[in-house]
């Protein structure tokens, strides 16, 4: 099942992380992939991320949107949401199943990647202050104590409930921001996860077009 | 449209606020009172958060969860768009506009709410650090820099998109949490979108029903 309309997203023209495909268009390329939906990419410069054309996609100035025709959708929970419930293979059909997978959703976004991105704002944004080296320990507890409630989950599961879903996806991304920090390797069983979720032919697929897109050759500017 | 269950949530048995409605549960009542659905309230300890009966509930341990016959979800996201999803009035029912609401939710949740987690855990985690005093501000400006996003959205319009929906309630929950450290002063119009959300009849019933609820009498253990 494809759209009418080829979905176009956003992305840093150059992303920071310089194509490790941490940057949340990955999170919307993969869903794409899974559901088979071709799509197009706009870049942004950081210029163009505060300029009125991208703030009317995006009050925040971020990256990724999603346009389909008339509709125009930020954040990537949404737009990924959004990629489920229009085509097949990111949600269960039964209605309770499809609930908990958009839970596990939420888990990740609003439970899991709060104190990931503190963790990230202590190590980039605060590097430089003077209490860096000693708050940063607090900071990775606070990451841990949500990481320890997660692997009890995967028993014999290969993913959070059933088959792979949306919540998986969101999931798997938000955990791979901490395989930079070592945190991962604490444990076994996420970082198997999370390698689970890389072995997918759709998010290899996405990752590859990240790179590629953060890699490739830019028109020198005269 | 009332379910055919009474859905049953948790909610601290105390909450630490001393009920002044910034606990998450306070969302769900929110929702709830918005679409008409009668609901039963299960206090929790927080001992017994940490346990397998509760655990198995919301594996990280948390308020509010929500079970509603055979279904049992967490993440107040979650929770909030499930009622929105099955009783009508928090969620626009054409297509497009809907998806809008719900992306205003996730902004809620994960580009809003996070920086004010983040302010949260300096004021009460690190208070009695070294560094409190001087890092304060700097977590402040990150609150800052997704508020000044947030206001020219309000010109003649009250809620963020048409009516009021889903995503306004997780927005309006997500900043009254700044009103006690004063940053929303410095935002009129967020402070006159936050009082419009505080003067919905549903915000004020579940407002009163979760004050009653943290400061009723205990019983007192033998």
């Amino acid at each position: 099942m494809t759209n009418a309309y080829t979905p176009t997203i956003t992305a840093f023209d150059r992303s920071p992380d310089g194509g490790s495909g941490l940057a949340r268009d990955t999170r919307v390329r993969w869903a794409l992939e899974e559901v088979g939906q071709p799509y197009e990419v706009r870049p942004v410069s950081f210029a163009a991320l505060k300029e009125p054309e991208h703030r009317a996609r995006n009050p925040f100035g971020q990256i990724p949107t999603y346009e389909e025709g008339d509709l125009a959708l930020f954040e990537s929970g949404a737009i990924v949401l959004h990629i489920a419930e229009t085509h097949a293979g990111l949600l269960p059909t039964e209605a309770h199943a499809r609930a908990r997978a958009i839970a596990w959703m939420f888990a990740a976004l609003n439970t899991v990647e709060p104190p990931i991105l503190e963790l990230a704002n202590a190590k980039l944004l605060e590097r430089d202050k003077p209490w860096a080296e000693k708050r940063l320990p607090l900071v990775m507890d606070r990451v841990r104590d949500r990481l320890n409630r997660l692997p009890t989950r995967f028993g014999d599961a290969h993913w959070l409930e059933g088959a792979f879903s949306a919540g998986d996806l969101m999931m798997v991304h938000a955990l791979q921001r901490l395989k930079p920090a070592g945190l991962l390797d604490e444990y076994p069983n996420l970082a198997a996860y999370v390698a689970r979720g890389e072995a997918r032919p759709a998010f290899k697929r996405a990752f590859e077009d990240q790179r590629a897109f953060n890699t490739r050759e830019r028109r020198v500017k005269s």
